[in-house]
This record gives structure tokens, C-alpha cells and sequence, in this order.
């Protein structure tokens, strides 16, 4: 099989993909690169791969359409400092608003088989645990929160338009694997949104430096979900407002705020204890 | 008063400060950049201050020797992309690993006023809560731990010698200010720390994939010491030989592992929950 070339055309896109959120989302691809982000990728999204020779006889062949390429070509088209030698295209998954909230199908209390086999003892439920994030701006936060979320359990993200790509390869890398196993959606309307999720019967919460409550005073065993803001500017008022409540995550010594994907991560994890109280 | 030249000497030390953490620490000194980092700079260890004239204007003189400098030149020793145009050079603070866990002064319950006069309704005891970390290479998540754990009322960080340097500009930066607030240390042997802070009366705890109790299951109303690891290979044999007890964060999903971060977070904000009750 030839390696190939730095002008060859396929090369040229996936340096595009790289480079350019619209032509990713034009596309309607994203790219993931890496041997865990490679064995890890969904069957069903999986639509190319670009490997080096030497990764091909360490990962052995891809079950679909593959191109080989030199490491020096593969440097090219690589988006990190130290490439590993492999780079998935992937379809990206749609998923509507009700199917990351699971609107239709709450109900408090249902319990279902942890997908996983060994590890926290607690039997965590697939009751909604919903992350809200408007406008977040750093690609690191929110592959973060993707990983947190996954790892405290939370069963979907929901983003504001205004929020950084979450195609970004940035984020991607990141997440370490979460975006492929996280639901999450992104909305034109953030605010109908946040109805549309009320409606089904899951209690909003807004993380708010003027917050009335801490946030361990609240029952999170219910349906739940967190509103996040912008690292710089937090949540703005029109989403404020429409919060069931307000929390607040104390905060001792001089320290005027949090960083958003460590909100996140206290807050999930509160849930998760008491889930497993 | 005369502008600095870009080749003064002055300008030239900066950059060489700047750049390496050798220079740095001959020198004894560390960098904080921008207006916050200024205003908050504790006034026993600000020796300089280089600033633009606009930024003289809005932040008025100095106390301390300081030295103008164009945006131009400013553009040239500072380390960020989008300069502030006051950067301070400051003394190191220097403390033992005693003063840092507050060995001789242990004795559980003792309770003192807080130092911040508003906010989180709780009162935190200064009951020693250590982070000791081993080996932690990212910038960005130390500045991160330093800055949730004067949050949630961390009393002191230690750090073993192979972890990045404290007074990297980018940790400095990420810490938003935690640096001149936080206790820390390193230590030249970590092991010999570890038995300092045992043998002072402080439970520790490391924080393990083979943990055998859930994290939320240890009481941390007594003098805690949480071990973080290393992002890659998480805590060596070693030091997870020491302590007291192992815990384990439980993770749902497929993941694997927890960014050093977001686990000190999460361990922090536990201690925090149980010492508000």
C-alpha cells in the first residue's frame, strides 16, 4: 500500500478539519487522534482512518477505509506536539434535546444496570444529571467536564451556542475518550432549552456567587441539573432567572471564583454521593 | 522618568527570570504578571515593579522601586499574549515543612476566626488539611490545586522535588492569586516529609485506583493529608506504601483516571462538606 504524499488531496482536507470549525461542521465530521482515542472510537461513527505503517502493525488493520502515511507526513496533519501516529475521521452523532435529557422516560426513582462492571460499590441510577453550559469559552475546561461528568455520572450535556467547539481537538483530546460515550447537544435557544428541561420535571440549579443555599443543602437524588457558566463572566441574568434555585459552592480565603470544569466537578460529585448514600 | 531601553539590563534580567527557573531561583525570586496580581502582591515580598505609563496612571505608584517601560518593550518580558502591562518581582516565600503543615500546633478541634469576613456561612477549624503532591508536571493543574484548595480550606501544600516548579509564570498565573495566600513547600525528600507529617498526628490518605473504601466513607473533621499523584502513573509505590489508608474516587463510565485537579478538588470540597456540619 503506498504512503501518502504532503500535496495529496486527502491531506489537504484532514489539514483543513484541523484548522477550521466550519469545515468540520460543513462536513459534519470530527477528528480524534491517538491509539486509545482509536480503539476506543464507536464502530458506527468510525468512517476513515490516517496511520503510519508502524502503528498499523501495532494496532493491525482498521475494519474501515485507510490511508498510510509517513511520520513525517503524519506530523502534518497532526494536531499535537508529540503525534501517536493514528488519526480517526468520525461522523458526528445528533442526538435532540430529549434524548440527552431523556425527557418521556423520567421518573424519579428507576434504576438500571451500571454499565460498568467493577469499581465505586455504589449503584448509581440513570436518574437525569444534567450539566448546562453557557458560553463556556476554554477548549481544556470542557473536554474536563466531559470526563468529570462521565466519570461522577452524569447523563447528559447541554451547551449554549455561544460555548467553544466541542469539536475542537482540543477538546476532544481532552475528554479522553468521554466524547464518545457522554450524550450532549447543542442549543440555538438556550433558553427554551432550560423549559424544555424544566418541563420534564428536573430541578434546575443555578451555580451563582450570590446563591442563596450551599450547594450540599439540596437533594440531588431527584432528577437534577446544573447550570455552568462562563469562566469569566459566569451565568448571565436571563438564565439566572430561570433557575428553580440558586447554590452556592463556599469559598474560604481570598479566592473570588472557581474555574468552571472544578464547579463542575464538586457539584456532580455531591450528586454522586448522595446517589449512593 | 525615563522609559527602559530593550537592551537596559534591567529588561534583559527579566526575560532571564522569565525564562528559567534556575535564574529564578539563584535569585531568589519569582514573577507575577497583571493589574490583579499587582494589587494583591503582599507588600513583605514585592522588591520591583516594572509598569507602562498608562498602567502608572491607573494603579498609582508603587511602594517598592519600579521602572517604566513602553507597551513595546512591556510586550518583550512579559510572558502572556495579551500583556496587562504591570508585571512585579518578588521575594520568595520561604517555609519549613513544620510551619506549612503546622506541626506542634495540632490538637484536632481547635478553632480560629476566619480570614475572610463574608461568604460561605460555614466556619472552617484551621484543623491542618494537606494536599501533598508527588511529581506534578502540569502548570496549569498546580496553579489550579492552589487555588481550590485556599477554596476549600486547604491549610498547606507540599510538594516533592520532581514536581514543576511553583514559580513557573503560567502556575503563578493560574493560581489567580492563591500564591501569596497558600502554604507551601518542597521538599527534597518526599518520604521523610510523608513521616513528618504522620508522626505530627495528621491521617493520611492516598488517593488510589486500588483504594479499598469510597472517599466520602474516611472522616476528615480530624488532621487530613490527601496524596495526589502524577497525571501519568498516579502515585508511586512508595509513598502509597505510607499512608495510612488508601481511598478511592469511584468512577463511573469507562473512565479511567481523574485529571490531578479535579481530584484534589473533589477530596478538598469532601473535607470542606464534612468540617461545615
Amino acid at each position: 500500500m503506498e504512503l501518502l504524499s504532503a500535496s495529496n488531496k486527502r491531506i489537504k482536507n484532514i489539514q483543513a478539519l484541523q484548522r477550521s470549525s466550519k469545515d468540520r461542521r460543513q462536513a459534519g465530521v470530527f477528528i480524534a487522534e491517538g491509539v486509545k482515542m482509536y480503539k476506543e472510537a464507536p464502530a458506527h461513527l468510525l468512517q476513515e482512518v490516517y496511520l503510519t505503517p508502524e502503528v498499523l502493525s501495532e494496532v493491525g488493520e482498521p475494519k474501515v477505509p485507510y490511508y498510510l502515511v509517513s511520520s513525517e507526513v503524519f506530523s502534518k496533519i497532526s494536531d499535537t506536539q508529540t503525534p501517536q501516529g493514528v488519526l480517526c475521521v468520525l461522523k458526528r452523532p445528533e442526538m435532540s434535546l430529549g434524548e440527552v435529557i431523556g425527557s418521556g422516560k423520567v421518573n424519579g426513582g428507576r434504576k438500571t444496570e451500571r454499565s460498568r462492571e467493577s469499581g465505586s460499590g455504589g449503584d448509581i441510577s440513570r436518574t437525569p444529571l444534567i450539566l448546562l453550559l453557557e458560553n463556556l469559552q476554554d477548549p481544556g475546561n470542557l473536554g474536563t467536564i466531559l470526563r468529570v461528568g462521565e466519570a461522577a455520572g452524569v447523563t447528559g450535556v447541554v451547551m449554549s451556542k455561544g460555548c467553544v467547539d466541542i469539536f475542537n481537538p482540543k477538546v476532544i483530546r481532552s475528554t479522553m475518550g468521554s466524547i464518545y460515550r457522554m450524550k450532549f447537544t447543542v442549543c440555538d435557544d438556550i433558553l427554551e432549552a432550560v423549559k424544555e428541561i424544566k418541563s420534564a420535571g428536573i430541578t434546575t440549579y443555578a451555580a451563582h456567587l450570590q446563591g442563596s443555599l450551599g450547594y450540599t443543602e439540596y437533594d440531588y437524588k431527584k432528577p437534577t441539573c446544573f447550570f455552568i457558566g462562563n469562566e469569566g463572566n459566569g451565568l448571565s441574568d436571563e438564565i439566572t432567572a430561570l433557575a428553580d434555585k440558586r447554590l452556592l459552592i463556599p469559598m474560604e480565603g481570598s479566592v473570588e471564583s472557581l474555574n468552571a470544569g472544578i464547579a463542575a466537578a464538586v457539584l456532580s460529585y455531591e450528586a454522586h454521593r448522595q446517589r449512593s448514600v
